[in-house]
């Protein structure tokens, strides 16, 4: 950490806080300058204690120096992380679509947008059985049920699935069905459940929360693997700004920076980054221009009668048409499109 | 629902959107403007699949008619909520306050704090035994051993004790020991944890997210109260802005405003509100003046050994010395602090 | 200036970031740590050229020591300004009331308002001639016709006027007029203009930007400043967030972190703070707890036909309710409201 | 305007507002639901004076039928606008590339940039002369001596010119030198300066505000157009939010949107949305993939060595090495560029 002394600081406040580094743990490094005094708490003791002394005389800000996750950190793990399921990779030059409805509502639906998917090229279906939403009385989900139509769907066409968990007391049930385990934006900060992911042996997709910063996306991955899972991706949402044109706002400057963050996959979403159908195609190609590693769209057989999310889904021939139309842009930023 | 139209839809479009909203089982009632058509969708029919309409051709935005919380809606119940704890009324004219440590950290530190707290003037005694942390390797929380000193405390000072619940596993346990249930701003969406706090019988108290909006919150505080807990009182807690000259920015516009929305009581939390305890007197005191029904503080005998949010944190005589001032605004307001 | 490198970062890096610093004109110290190297850049040499090393091999971030505006910190001015417009103190312990029409529209207008401001308490008229209006079609004020009536109801009451300056071409003209001159949130970096300022002898009413930060408010005045005029005070005016329940979310926490930040006087104008004249009072009050030293609110004699931000102005009825209100809370903040 | 009732609303009410609303001008059509009452004011009447409605007894929100832009709308000119500029043609299928250091310098600085910006294929040549600086101590521009400098690099290059006016008082001189006139961020609600760029015979480059909604940069374009000059294109150049790790979020989703809203060219600035030289590159790409006519970029000789932004400029090889690897991704989007 680092303390900037105010101009009006005196001698004895800079001796006193001097000493508090140094009974914290820390080394304490004195600079001088003309107008203010600098110190630098150098070593390896209790940061949160350091933070504190904001408070003391003298004290105008204090900086960090290092930074809170490691395992997730590109400084770590300078190679780029690869998450195998089944025959698919994700990360390391391939790019994946995940693709499928935003809920699991009937066998047809899931049979037909599952087949949709498989032969228009994406690699992941995804539906969700369990759906976190903003009104008690919307649509809560086919829970089990669900998950057994998806289980179906992969029968039917090999697709590997992937669905949201949004509680611990699930974790068992979701583990048993899915390839993958989605983190929702609302949960990225859900810490138990986040524990809870470390000791599954599911990949996890964790989406970036709604208002949170590049670094506690990254803390959040850290939970996971700090408990033992490595294989995590992170997916950029969109977040939420003053801009009312759309529901969020794609923050497609997170994938090149996240890529030198952190060696994990990054995904982007954007039916959620935008809330319009619309706009999913621009920016999906937007996305893997910026480098990502894939992307997560919503497919539905009639988006105009879905329970959930119908105004960013696209119907089967849209799906199609869109990943026709991503190719060049594929191909144009290096990566493979591997064909299931 | 209102669906308007875009200037250059024909009539084609405008019925083919007519019938739709009858198929969905609204009355449609088209409007014919010079520029635009503007059709209402009126009635009680699935709104999410009026709003799917968007994609449809010749529809400029969809606009909603109806809010969507009813239980939590001041036209619902235009009298103030009033909670009950002990001898202790929170909203309906009195001011209370809340205060302690960040985390439960020892017994001395308990103790001493909740007897200052109580000589002090406050009601309510605060402390966490189970921290959302951004990093996992933070202090997490002394979990049902600090309970075990909430409840000592409760026990020496008579103050009725409040604690947050991360997990629905710790449900049963911390109802078992805590007269009022915190849930975290980061929680505020956990949609399993909220149906949770449906059926126990502790009042509630619910942080608003980091950016979520005053609509949102009323529909977390629904979730709840939809599952049979009507003892349910909201935190304005700070929300996440660009400024960087303090850690949130509290935005008292919520106060007045969830007021005219909700017969709900409103607590404003300055400590997070604003991460910097030499703000959280002037804006407790603007809390009150906005017509706040009461605060929440954070209090510890050393702040500089705290295990976290030590830079927000009052000592005692800190705190005594917020008391003090706060009481001619309470008066201004005209509340009554009540004495226990 | 403070850099601290990358902890990949090697010794050439580090011998290449301390020569480029003392090249630059500052003096270089090199603190090695456990895990990274900083190096702080001490002097007084051009900043913006450390702030380029971010480019560098093994550069991770850079971190400012001094602040960048002096004439307003309260560092180099420990005790508060106070601005005279004639017998009118603005700061130092007094607490001000600037009230009129969004607009001037009428002499009629102008004049009934005028006299209900005066009779109700008020210290200042305000009313704008020139307009900045988002659409080029809405009303763009009277212009020099405006600012005559202005100066009519001057004669008429004695309150000192303030009207908003748009152009530099009309700097002549406004300060014959105007005792005060605003500049508008959206002219805050208006940097020609806030130069002009400078040179007047009138004192300036800086609106903070729709999203700009304290200190970017404090360099804009530092603009002004650094041209001459010393005279201005600052006022808080609500920032755009994505919360949608109100026009802008009014910032108190501003208000005591400007008080330490500089010596000017702060004003708060809860109209434009939120947009909703139900939210006016309440946060009027809560703008003087948290310690400002003056508010600006609209009234017009007929909001329902007023041409602009009428759902945001008092009748003359409700100012007068409004400042009967404000009282006990002026007096329990301790300011002393002078009758003129 | 459709005003939508409280559910509280009375049938006085609803009368009250409807004879509002035809006081005003509009016709009133009245929709009574289930719940509650819509009344929609139907025409072309005033509608700052329906706004206002907001106060009244009874009513609960205000929606906007119509856009208050006209002359930009896509709705209103449904084939793109192309600006030609000399040889040079923007918008329209071609994707221009707009180069140049920030701030003017040196004789030697411009004509090495600007030979540079020539030989790696860029087309327009841009450099400060007059430059907005948060900081009053900043360098504040060359003046006109800079814009000669400018003149110069085009006599030598054939680049046309770009350059920013950031003063009212200077239209005349930098009219004269400048073949395409920029307004920034900070003065794109300068309301006075925009009406003065509808008089200019120079096409306008216009660029969105830091927290301006795409609305609002509509409405900018259209004060310019009013006043008679339809040569505008606009700029996304990044919002302000939370995140702290770039200077600015490139928000790409405004590309597609606005070609929906506008007929007008659609121009990005990756330099100035991400503030770090290494993002600039994959977002150029992805600005591209998003359907964007143009980038800006800050090229500089020496960037370590710039008076202002080095922190974002490229050195005249790394210019070169973008522009090569846009090139797949300018063909993958079905854009020509063409070699000047």
């Amino acid at each position: 950490m680092i303390v900037i002394m105010k101009r009006s600081a005196i001698e004895k406040d800079v001796q006193s806080i001097s000493k508090k580094i140094e009974a914290i743990g820390f080394q304490s490094h004195i600079i001088r300058g003309e107008e203010r005094t600098v110190i630098g708490a150098i070593g390896t003791g209790d940061k949160e204690r350091v933070k504190i002394l904001i408070n003391q005389d003298g004290v105008d800000r204090i900086y960090p120096i290092s930074k809170p996750y490691k395992l997730a950190a590109r400084s770590t793990k300078e190679e780029d992380t690869v998450i195998q399921v089944n025959d698919i990779q994700i990360g390391g030059g391939v790019f994946v679509v995940f693709a499928g409805p935003c809920s699991v509502e009937s066998r047809e639906q899931v049979l037909t947008t599952s087949e949709g998917i498989k032969s228009g090229g994406g690699h992941f279906f995804r539906g969700g059985a369990f759906k976190p939403r903003t009104s008690p009385y919307s649509f809560q989900g086919m829970g089990e049920d669900g998950l057994k139509l998806l289980a179906d769907a992969r029968t039917q066409t090999g697709l590997p699935i992937i669905t949201e968990l949004m509680s611990i007391d699930t974790v068992d049930l979701i583990s048993q069905y899915s390839d993958i385990i989605q983190i929702g934006a609302r949960n990225m900060q859900n810490f138990s459940l986040l524990k809870a992911m470390g000791s599954t042996q599911r990949p996890i997709f964790l989406k970036r929360g709604l208002c949170a910063t590049l670094e506690e996306l990254l803390m959040s991955a850290e939970y996971i693997m700090s408990e033992g899972n490595y294989n995590v991706m992170l997916c950029e949402r969109g977040i939420r700004t003053y801009e009312k044109a759309y529901r969020n706002t794609l923050d497609l400057n997170a994938v090149p920076t996240l890529k030198q963050m952190t060696h994990l996959p990054i995904i982007v979403d954007p039916a959620h980054g935008t809330g319009r159908v619309d706009l999913v195609t621009p920016m999906a190609k937007a996305a893997i221009a910026a480098g990502a590693d894939g992307i997560m769209v919503e497919v539905h057989p009639k988006p105009e009668e879905a329970f959930s999310d119908g105004q960013q889904s696209f119907t089967i021939p849209q799906f199609k048409q869109m990943m026709d139309e991503l190719k060049p842009f594929i191909e144009a930023a290096g990566k493979r499109l591997v064909i299931v």
